[in-house]
């Protein structure tokens, strides 16, 4: 069985930073102009001590982890920024560095696709980008950024509107998966980043799971990040409300039902929560993601293991069986990204 | 022991209604004019089968509970309707029908008082009806609407700011519990007032937790609703960036620290939630609370139960002492909210 | 003779401002839903006495009113407020309710629809319910608001632009009256709801007659409430400049003779003000109206009357003839709302 | 007796456009640069043939006017145009304009100023130029202008609000009239200036009565244009609201009251608008005034005389006694504006 | 040789500054309503010292001017009126008096239209009255605004864009000339009109020369205003980065070579900016103009001659031969312009 | 001699982008941190070839520069971006960086620093750290933004407007330099920041020289980028507005004299300018820069040569003595700067 961690991020050489500082400062009059990253650089940003205690390939061999689905940092991807050519060119050549980092550690690595998603274009508009990135990198999914304004007061309709059908039906089509994942705060000091993603996740599964997307997509795959943002653990609440208030029995529109058509990753940092969220989507829905190097890499001065260390919570889990235990870790990842295991 | 459910509502009698659509339609150009309750209307309004399938009262009997902390139905507030005299007007309004209230019903009920927030006002002006309340109804605390615009595009600041600290003072000095409960939300189809609840309590608990609020005022009382929002199932998320990243010990700012200095209510419906909740935040923390009748006030098809019928997992919780089962059914409460048991 | 009093409202069950206010306090989120009202409920709304020293019916007998046309509570209709759906269902609910007030007391009333005008969507969109209201109702007219943003610094196109038309057409496909009131204001302090009225009234008037609206529509039935706002006292104002100052004779443009097409209602409340109403625009063009129980429901000081009493002055006129006259208290109206008298 | 009419706007020389079309073209650039304006100008712009059939001079010997206060004209004033320093230079150079016209015929005119008002500035920064209009230039009143963003979306505070007291209290030391007349429209298409003085006189009368202006200034002298709005036709309306609901008599607050204590002129160009505002104001409070020549002065095809050829109608009335009929033409004006008859 | 100004405005009567500030006083309500302007009244225009130390038919006879190619003069034109009828009526208004002007001398202007642009409108709308100008009156060009929202915060396309073609096209149909000279400025404390008309050449010649415009229509006659705003003085900057960085030869996109297919006028003031437009865009670009009476018609106190006097330098220009001196001071705009020499 | 270059800009170690990209990402949730920057990092950046044939001390020695003024790339310094304090802590760490840069090379640069400009802020925010790097760095200056908004719709005030006082204040009491340098351009396609550069400082010599800012501070040293714009070139247009019409003879206000106070630097790369530059401003006034290398660091495929190799411009003038000659090589810049040469 290798261990698939569904949720990572890619490592990051320097010109990418050096890129997107540039054009924000020129604001596109220098033109495209994307400076190449050489393989070296790619190596020494895997071997770079940063985020974590040791180098992203060392997290991986400490953890025990086989293979990474891995995708841009979210955080950078500037969705709000204008002009919006801005957003298209760096995100082509942030999925173009994941490409590169996939062919240069095949046995390690899938890529997942950025978006050039921005708040008032049609969907449409990064469709373009996903397709290349299948077609071209063989890439096995995006993540999808429910509120590409970034926090800027305006929002995008609710993830059953609409707006978002091109790309469900793109996603259907490719057969790849959409990883919910918002980007940036533009209201750091109320809702930093870190916290939005978690309020994003919760809204835009409550979004799905009031509407009939699921119905209307059933072959859609939804991965949803950080474990579902609220909604495992307020599951009652929303599940109350969606029934008829005279306990008579229902079909379809339940909350929990459609709840349980999402996919969910563990990157959650705790015992409890692992163990709710496996109790409440269930083990087939529940994929193994502790996204290392990340949020989660600092030490815990109580158990001097770093946060994400959360293999050892699924492993001990004594309420499902093993071959759901290697669903979670293995199976289930492998199915929906097609990762040969 | 009395069974004390520390997250309830008003009764609402029907002049509340008129009241509000009236201000609503002539916006203060009638003047106050207040139409007068009877203790009859409230004793009907206690009894009327609305949101349960009994009475008010009736749900009480019905699931054991002696008596219920009792506030204004937060989504009902309207806190970002202008002009703001009328905010004023309604609230003291409401906060009177629930002192008639708990005076018709004294071995029931305790009142916890709505204060009249705006959005661009400092805070000290919802001050005087707070002092109002404690001191002439005997309300025992207040509801804090940490997103007063009501999800109208523009924030308050966050609860870490100084902007909030004459509440937090006058909390301190009149003894009382703030409870954190938002209002209504006029992004009704994206995220409507039920779901911002939750992420407004997301974003509360982690702007105290990140604040030095709690250690500014040792003897402030926060409960938060509806269990805390996402935190305690994402306490390992921030706890990780609240430490160092190289382990070493730290004291007093870390996240799950500061999480343990607030309290919590139970109005989650799900046995796991409850679960997670006590686990997490600790027996001495948590309050039982079912909202009742609420928006758990339905049946479940699969039980037959309402899916506020909660006792039962608090009673089965096998990993704390009776001493804590009974503290978090009504010790607590009764220490918080200074009632007799 | 029948003395119509063409322009009334409906008698308020409480679950009216019940109904508002929930929708206001949930903005749509739990739907629909809309209480029942009861013929009970009904009936003690015409007997409650409230804005007058006697209820609803008894007004009517002691004013010698035989029936009375009645439409939604103008200032209660909220065509403002977000979202739209709110505006269509909260007039859905009260025009059905007039229907069943007027089915309940078929000899007293005809009814009169408010229709569901929102402040930036096409006027086709509130046509729907119009011809509901009239087919399956029997209806005889709508209120038509000049102004659905309700003070709120945007406006709406004046009257005379084609924006209207389809509104037009309908009146005139089905054969009933537009009846010009606005709604409320969203500047309660420098111009409320009250003052509003007569200032949209008057505004509209001067859009209608410096038009080519009356011309266009022939058949079209216009009915502007108070007497017609300012205009019929200032009509020299715009009579004046609507001819070629040379004094040479203009024919249709006049808008003197424009404003001779139109309907207006007598709910002026003043002798002086009916006197010239009625020599200003002609007995053929006055409908009697008192709009009885309401803002002229109180008593004056000087004579012990409510200021609505006002068929003495219409009795007293001596410059018109006794057909004129019973034109004015019943045949102008019976004619105009299909009522057999 | 000298014939006073006391609503009249000055003889505007072609000095005046060229002067404000400048101002908006360079918006300062050029600085103030005043063009001088010789008194042949002044006399020619006396003479010249333009809104009447006859000149200005011509029309007073017609109308058998002896004398005239003038004003700058309302709509040409440019209140809402930035920057500020640009109202300021274009109304004091008028209002010097003026002077120079009354200068030139001591016997005819006197002068009432223009105030710089601007929409976002308190009303002191006004008060400076109305001091020096009236200890220099022996000016006898001012315009108020109740919209100063000339129906630009945003609105001044109501008339009843302190922002207006330090005008008050001006007017008061100085001893001179508030003339009401508000300037341009900004939404031309649906409230073209002319009709938007109107509502303006309505609402400001209006925010008057229903506040304690007139209580707190016993001796201030407003005169309202226009005859007053719709008021004195609406004045039931608004008295019904302003007594208590059960006819218990009141005193001070009663609108009707409130009312009698404003002036009134009779710039209406109706025999029953006159009627009626003689009759409900009462003749101590009309004064003659025909805005001669202007918005009346084209020739009313079915009488061959201009519209505003008013003083028969005051001659007519016949339920006033002779010395209420001179107080109307001369007394009045004489009184409040000081002039020697 | 004629010597022809290329670059002056039209003298302007007294009815066009009354027009404009009517206008704007009434924003359109008393309609279009344009006063005639008599040749006497032109005759007196065109010898009024106002600007210069003597009339404008003096100024060319003192400069030894035969010809010049007048315009509106452009800080008058206000493009950001609203609403926008007022734009089309003014500037209609003008343009004919031009063209009385060109035939009440025939021998010493030729006329160059004012567009009605307006910021929101498509283009095409001011291609209308381009084609009245040119067909009707003979005009041989017309004024390019490139920004008709007059410095107001929001801005029009840059001049490259394909908003522009359909002018461009328009221009050649004609072959009429396209002459850039923006208008008033709404800012003017930090960048009053006559700045703003630097800052916006700087930026059309730039927009120009970094797009294809000339390249898509060979044809194309555009003369730039005041020698070019900064271009000129600026060129290295903007040829250097229109290069490839190497040094390998370019042709067709080079900064410089575009720039020369452009024409700049002399309006310039000083010997060595008419010396360095010159050399830097070669004789046969350059022509002749001193827009007098102007800007410059004021007296320099060191030379005793007007700032304007600027033929002496191009007669003194060393390095150029008499053919292309001629070319400058009459025979490119001749050829441009198509007068008969 | 030692030549000196007084308008360059520091080598940008790829620090600096990593750090802006990751302030922008996290918009300050992750706090300060800013990378450190090792000497061999700032040796690489030095000879990294880049924007030039060759690295950046190369270029130094190819031109036969001595020393150089380093300053930070504006368009890099994000002063319109939220929230403030990344615009505070990312200037910092470049000036930081810059005097690193100094240090290691103490005979060949001396530091200019960048403010902390921000849009909303008064000046006097960005004075601590000017300060800063004046006393413990060295700096001999600081760059001044005139539109911190970066061409974000809003404007500071103009250069001569009191807001900048405390600036210039400041900038005397330590007697350094201040030299005038906007930052980037929130419009890239109309005026990208390379365009947006040239027009504000075209606005901002025009705003020093129309108002008293020289005059009250005579000790003042402002240094113009680019040779100051359009003003050089334009210089006729504004000195011909400054003198009274009639020629009398000013002293003090003029236009010309006021703009012979200011300092320009050579970054022209072209002779005619430069030429024309020396011819307008004197040699006094100029100083040798050639902002190498930079944006004129292309080859002129005409020349073989860079376009910034001006230096034999300079030494080409033929109407300047050699001491003049040398004063705008060195010694003004070394008078300026306080470089002992």
């Amino acid at each position: 069985m290798k261990i698939i961690d569904c949720h990572a991020h890619m490592a990051v050489p320097h010109q990418l930073g050096v890129y997107k500082a540039s054009l924000l400062s020129h604001r596109g009059a220098h033109g495209r102009k994307a400076p190449p990253v050489s393989d070296d650089a790619i190596r020494q940003a895997f071997t770079r001590v940063e985020m974590a205690p040791v180098g992203h390939l060392q997290c991986l061999a400490d953890a025990g982890v086989d293979m990474q689905v891995i995708s841009p940092r979210p955080f950078q991807l500037m969705h709000s920024e204008e002009p919006k050519k801005l957003v298209h060119w760096y995100v082509e050549y942030v999925n173009d560095i994941i490409a590169q980092e996939c062919a240069l550690y095949p046995d390690r690595f899938v890529g997942v696709a950025g978006l050039p998603q921005t708040g008032d274009s049609p969907i449409t508009e990064a469709l373009g980008e996903l397709e290349r990135c299948v077609t071209k990198h063989g890439f096995r999914g995006c993540l999808i950024n429910p509120d590409p304004f970034e926090n800027g007061g305006r929002k995008a309709p609710p993830m059953g509107d609409r707006y978002w059908y091109p790309l469900y039906e793109k996603l259907c089509e490719l057969d790849v998966v959409g990883h919910i994942h918002s980007t940036s705060s533009r209201e750091p000091d109320r809702e930093p980043y870190s916290l939005h993603f978690i309020n994003e996740e919760t809204t835009a599964v409550y979004g799905l799971c009031r509407s009939t997307v699921l119905d209307d997509f059933p072959a859609l795959k939804i991965l949803v990040s950080h474990g579902g943002g609220a909604i495992p653990f307020q599951i009652g609440r929303f599940d109350a409300t969606s029934v008829p208030r005279n306990g008579m029995a229902v079909s379809g529109t339940r909350f929990r039902d459609r709840f349980r058509k999402l996919y969910f990753d563990t990157v959650l940092y705790s015992r409890e929560a692992i163990e709710l969220l496996v109790k409440v989507a269930g083990p087939s829905q529940c994929l193994y993601g502790a996204e290392m190097p990340g949020v989660g890499s600092s030490i815990d001065p109580d158990t001097g293991r770093t946060f994400d260390s959360i293999i050892p919570f699924i492993r001990e889990l004594d309420f499902i069986r093993d071959a759901e235990r290697e669903a979670i870790l293995s199976g289930n990842a492998a199915r929906l990204f097609k990762i040969a295991v």
